[in-house]
C-alpha cells in the first residue's frame, strides 16, 4: 500500500477591504475542501483563527488569510482556483502555491507545471524549483509583487512588505521506537501525542487530532494567530516510504524549546528538508549529519526563504525491493 | 532543453547450442536498434566482439551474448522482446534488463514496472529496485536461475554459473575544466578523448567516438572480449542535469590504472553511484565523500551485486530554476 504523504500547500493572503474570511459559513470551507479531494473531520477555533482537520490534512483560516495543506493524489491547484474565483483575483493580496518533494511524482494526477499553468490564467506569478531532480527537490509559485531572488525579481517596486515567518520540516524513512510505535494497529492519538511531548513543547495551545485506518495521523494546534500542524505517514506493507511533515509560524530561533531538534531525534529521518520563510535556521542538537544542499531565495521584501537537505552522517544499508 | 542521459540495460547470454551471434547480418542488428528508437552510427570489430555506436548510446556483439545500452527516451524493452522472439526463447541461458535513476521518470514512455510486465509474457524472472524513491535508486530484472537474494531466490538449485563481471559507474552534475570543456561548441573527439586520458587508461584497446549536436558524446571499445563504453550527457540551457556513464567487463580491482577514481575526480560530480557485478569496489582515490546507501544482493551462483551511492562531502548551493 502506497500513499504519498507530501503536501501541496496553498497560502493566500487578502487584501484589507474584504470582511473577515471567519464569517463565511462552514459550507464554503466544505466545498472549498472538496475541490481538492479532500473532507473535513473536525474543527478547532480561538478568537483569531478556524483550523479544520482534513481528510488529507489540514486548512487554517484567519481573518485575511487562509492555509490549506493537501496531501495523497489531491488536487489542491483545483480549489486555489476555486478560492480566487470565489473571492475575485482582485482581493487578492498574495498566494503562494508549493509542492514539496514527492516519492512517487508519477502518480499524481498533475505536475507542478500543470498546475502553475492553470493558476496563471487567473492570476500572474513567478515560480521555481529548488534542489535537483535526482535528489530532494521543492516547488514554489509566488503571485507577482511578493517574492524576488537576486536580481531577477527585484525590478519591480511595489514590494508587499510581510512580518509573516513559517517553518516547514520533511522527514523521510523514520526509524527508532517513535516509528515502530506508529505502525501498531493499537496506537491511539494520545499514545502519540504524549510520545511527541507537544504538552511540553507547545503548551499553551488547543489541540486536535486524528488516527487515520490502517497508519496515519493529523494534528493541528493553535494558540491565537499561531498554529502548529503535524502530519504522519507511516510506511506500511512494502518499500520503505515513511513521511512525517510539520510546519508552524512560530519563530523556532527565538521559542523556548529547540522543536526541530527534538522532531528529528525522535522520528530519525534517514533525510530531512527544512524550508524556512524569513527563519534562522538551527542546526543544534541534530543527529550527526551532512546538509546535502542549501539554498536561499531573496524576497521583494527583504525577507529570506531558505531551503535545505540534510541527510545522517552514516550509510544505509539498502535493502532490495522485489517487484 | 533536457536529454535524459540515464541509460537503460538489456544483457542476454544464449545456450552454446545457438550459432555465433557475430554471423548475423547487419539488418539483423540494425532493425534491433530500431526497435529501441535507435540506430547504428558505426561498427569497430575484433576476433571476439564487435561493437556498434549508436544514436542512443551502444551495442556489443559477442559470440554468445549481446550488451545493448540506450539512452533518452528509449524503447529497449521492445527490443529485448525482438530479440527473444527472433532467436526463440528457448535459447536464452540468462537475460538481466535493468533501469538506472532517472532525472525525469515521468518523460519515459514506460515505467520500469509496464516493462517487466512485458518482458513476463515471454520469459519469468525476478524483478527488484535498489535505493529509496526519493534518492538514487535502480531496477533490475533478471531472468530465472539465475539471481538470488539472501533466502529469497536461493531454492531454486538450476544454478547457472557465470565468470563475468561488470562495472557501472554513474556520475551525476559534473563540475570543472572537463565538465566546462564539454558544453563547448568547439568541442571534438580527439579533445575529449584527450582530456579523458584513455590511450594511458586503456592502452590496448580499439576505440570508437562521437560527437553529437549540439553536446553529448560517446565511446566505445574493444579488447578481446573485454570492453568499455562511456556516454556523457553535459547540461545545456536551463537547469542542472548532467550525466555521464560509463561501463566496462574488465575487473577494476586487479586493473593496473586506478580508471573510477580518475573518472570520479577528472568529471567532479556531485554525486556518483556505482554498480558492481562480482567487483570489489575501490574507493582509494575518491575526492572526500559520503556513502549515502549501499546494498549487496547475492546471486544464485555465489556472486555478488553491489550497489554505492556516493556525494561530496560538502554542502552545494543550489540556484533557484524558474519555470
Amino acid at each position: 500500500m502506497f500513499f504519498e504523504g507530501a503536501e501541496k500547500k496553498l497560502e493566500i493572503r487578502l487584501t484589507p477591504k474584504l470582511a473577515s474570511l471567519r464569517q463565511r459559513e462552514y459550507g464554503f470551507w466544505s466545498t472549498l475542501v472538496a475541490c481538492a479531494n479532500a473532507e473535513i473531520l473536525s474543527t478547532i477555533s480561538n478568537h483569531a483563527c478556524d483550523a479544520y482537520l482534513l481528510s488529507e490534512s489540514s486548512l487554517f483560516v484567519w481573518d485575511d488569510k487562509i492555509l490549506l495543506l493537501t496531501c495523497g493524489n489531491s488536487t489542491l491547484v483545483d480549489a486555489a482556483c476555486h478560492f480566487i474565483n470565489a473571492v475575485g483575483v482582485e482581493h487578492i493580496a498574495a498566494l503562494c502555491y508549493q509542492r514539496k518533494n514527492e516519492y512517487q511524482a508519477q502518480l499524481q494526477s498533475t505536475s507542478f507545471a500543470d498546475d502553475i499553468a492553470k493558476l496563471r490564467t487567473l492570476i500572474p506569478g513567478k515560480a521555481f524549483r529548488v534542489g535537483h531532480l535526482d535528489s530532494h527537490h521543492h516547488y514554489l509559485f509566488c503571485s507577482d509583487n511578493q517574492f524576488c531572488t537576486g536580481d531577477l525579481f527585484c525590478t519591480d517596486s511595489q514590494v508587499m512588505p510581510s512580518t509573516e515567518t513559517c517553518l516547514e520540516l520533511m522527514m523521510y524513512h523514520i526509524r527508532g521506537e517513535l516509528a515502530d510505535y506508529l505502525k501498531l494497529p493499537t496506537q491511539t492519538e494520545q499514545g502519540i501525542y504524549q510520545r511527541l511531548e507537544f504538552q511540553q513543547l507547545f503548551p499553551d495551545f488547543q489541540f486536535d487530532m486524528h488516527c487515520f485506518q490502517p497508519a496515519g495521523f493529523s494534528l493541528n494546534a493553535i494558540r491565537g494567530t499561531d498554529y502548529v500542524t503535524l502530519h504522519i505517514t507511516p510506511s506500511m506493507g512494502q518499500g520503505e516510504h515513511s513521511y512525517v511533515s510539520f510546519e508552524t509560524n512560530l519563530d523556532l530561533a527565538t521559542y523556548p524549546h529547540p522543536v526541530v531538534a527534538r522532531l528529528v531525534n525522535g522520528f530519525s529521518p534517514t533525510s530531512w528538508d527544512l524550508i524556512g520563510f524569513d527563519q534562522h535556521i538551527l542546526t543544534e542538537g541534530f543527529p550527526a549529519h551532512l546538509c546535502l544542499g542549501q539554498a536561499m531565495v531573496t524576497t521583494a521584501s527583504g525577507g529570506e526563504i531558505t531551503f535545505s537537505h540534510y541527510q545522517q552522517l552514516e550509510t544505509q544499508v539498502l535493502q532490495p525491493e522485489f517487484m
